[in-house]
């Protein structure tokens, strides 16, 4: 793959600008806002996710010979078009919710000022990242925060696109999961990753036992035995015969293992393993993870449900024109009417730090009174199409989150199906 | 993005690795299978996608210096270990069902043969590509079937990961989409693009009338206008007005779709534009595509729905091993159990073509006696490493899927939720 992120876009994206160049509409000054109308079915809250991604892939926004040859042959844009994308990188100004914000159906999320030309090119791969990371991060915080402190692993790589698993690797890590199995995101962005063994390793060798011999021997006994290949008492049995008590975990990834962790912990406490910690996987979700919190388990490992966002894998962002040449905008016809103008927001809080609502006003109009426990949700990220100075990192956004969930009424933390838990309120 | 795929890769497959090499097991001959337990819910077939990516995903999976200092430098595997994978590229086997082949559950999609070493560090990169182009295929044969021929364009890509899109335009188009609005999509691929514009454009202008004028200027009248902007009926017009009777096609993207379609094309044959085509778009998914059969639609645009699968977004096949040293090896504590051993299969059919069942069997076992109508199902892709001659294509799997549809039972094309369409039978 080359490095060039332009073509990871809409035909009509080229169509629009190739027309808006022709007619001189497009150098209009503009701002487009992405936001999202609603929150998935049910859900009390969504993360902000994916932001560092695409200011990355906005830089990597140029047209080299390879993608001008491309666009040239299959005829979709004109000379004029081509020579201007030859040039182009984006000299505009992007504003939005740092990674690890909370967000509310029509928070304006992001926001890209420059001319039509410039920035509408842009609409498809920042909608592809935010729409992607903001999903798995979103559901990977209710699972974070079912899970009430115990350290979950991501390890659902495999049930998604291979390289959607590292970004959602990435967007697990930054809501609240402790380590990743996938060793790209640990090649990318740092994040821990852990794994030990399949099935396929226990079958591999001519016993349970010499299989656990060989992992002991290899990655010592502070390892993670996976004892649930034939029969779990044996297995448990035969682990802390291998590796002694001072084994460091085992792994049961099929059953009930509610009622599999709990006898577990008898037989290894029993056994003198009384610091071997339980480790269970296989098709666990947010519902799952909460149900299991009077059991004895001491990590989780969720795979398929988080990098599918858990029932809502897309967040359903929109980038919507909202104004032209300082003129609000909006689509006037139907139900998915948008509103014009550009937009910042601010969310208020109690004295004790809970919120209370998020007001969403015109940035060009009167600003509500802030007071000490308001809170402005945008901050600037690109100036002429450059990165600000000290923008947050992946650490920054995993506290980001951890206030934010915190700051939450009450009942925003429940996992049953509910409204916004923090309602927004348009000026 | 180098071009190694070798670290899209679960931390455990190197793990296992290690220890396999330390102790001489990585060297033993193993199958690994990969098979899906059941269908998602209610679905009828599965269509198998990305084994084309799959095998050069296989070709790039190679250790360059970058991926070993990255191994090295976080402890993930030892030296020993290093050394290997400097040397690494698979020299086994694989067979399995061509692209655009129906699958059910049990189906031997995938056989990979080699050394345990060689061929468990591909489990993850293999499952993610299967899992995810399986899973939209999947989802667009059922809307490609509810169009009954009417052309549907993938529009998606923005509601998912950014390259994920571009995989997801290749399965849709597998499963018989006309056209994908993913330029990078059409520049791997050779996959049509198509697109004019959104309804920024139209905003960005100063009246409709203005930005159909600059639309039709530079594309034609052969062009879809958007006419959903303001209000419809005025839009058709003022659409007419501008390109003629010889207009395109206009875009409706909101509302009740089925409605206003039926207006517009009696509007638009009493304006004399009795050639310009309706195109719909907006959430649609396989149950709305039906309902609009008896609607004057000649075009669908899907997004959200075909890009997510439809509520099923990963395939859930697994990668198994099956045998070792000749041996039959199977997971047996659980519910989660798998059949040892290689297998083939060979789907039976009336005379008339329809499928009857699919036969599974042990490869080394006694054949089935395969009758006129039946047809195995596996092809040889790589032998030692290297391509076969002659695999299919793209355009080859799209036209396998149309005749395994046709050869579906006559249930199984009906979108409600059923049983698997073609049992299967393990001898």
């Amino acid at each position: 793959m080359d490095t060039s992120t332009a073509l990871l876009t809409d035909h009509y994206e080229l169509t629009m600008l190739s027309s808006a160049l022709a007619d001189g509409t497009g150098d209009r000054p503009c701002v487009f806002e992405v936001f999202a109308r609603r929150l998935p079915d049910g859900r009390r809250y969504g993360v902000v996710a994916g932001t560092a991604r695409v200011l990355d892939a906005i830089a990597d926004f140029t047209f080299t010979d390879a993608e001008l040859a491309q666009l040239e042959a299959t005829g979709v844009v004109d000379a004029q078009t081509l020579a201007w994308l030859a040039d182009y990188s984006f000299g505009g100004d992007v504003d939005g919710y740092p990674e690890g914000e909370l967000y509310f159906p029509g928070s304006p999320i992001m926001t890209v000022r420059g001319s039509f030309a410039e920035a509408v090119v842009l609409e498809t791969l920042v909608l592809s990242i935010l729409n992607h990371d903001s999903a798995i991060a979103s559901a990977a915080a209710r699972m974070s925060a079912a899970a009430h402190g115990r350290p979950i692993i991501e390890m659902g790589g495999r049930r998604t696109h291979e390289w959607a698993a590292v970004a959602a690797a990435r967007a697990a890590y930054l809501a609240g999961f402790a380590t990743t199995s996938n060793l790209e995101a640990g090649r990318r962005y740092g994040i821990p990753t852990r794994g030990t063994v399949a099935h396929a390793f226990m079958l591999l060798h001519d016993s349970e036992e010499a299989a656990f011999r060989a992992q002991v021997d290899k990655l010592g006994t502070d390892t993670t035995l996976l004892v649930d290949t034939y029969d779990i008492t044996a297995g448990i049995e035969t682990a802390v015969r291998v590796a002694g008590t001072e084994l460091g975990a085992i792994r049961i990834d099929s059953g009930d293992v509610g009622v599999l962790a709990r006898k577990a912990r008898e037989q290894l406490d029993a056994l003198g393993a009384k610091d071997t910690r339980i480790v269970v996987s296989g098709d666990l979700d947010e519902h799952a993870i909460a149900a299991l919190r009077a059991e004895p388990v001491d990590a989780y490992g969720v795979g398929t449900s988080v990098v599918t966002g858990s029932g809502a894998p897309t967040a359903g962002m929109v980038y919507k024109l909202v104004e032209v040449d300082g003129r609000p905008v909006a689509k006037r016809s139907t139900h998915k009417e948008s509103r014009g103008g550009r937009k910042s927001a601010v969310r208020r809080h109690k004295p004790t730090g809970t919120a209370i609502d998020e007001i969403i006003y015109a940035t060009d109009g009167e600003a509500p009174e802030f007071g000490e426990h308001d809170r402005p949700l945008q901050i600037p990220m690109l100036r002429d199409g450059q990165p600000v100075d000290g923008l947050p990192t992946l650490d920054d956004a995993r506290q980001r989150l951890r206030r934010g969930l915190v700051s939450l009424p009450w009942e925003g933390l429940k996992l049953s199906s509910g409204e916004p838990a923090v309602p927004t309120v348009f000026l």
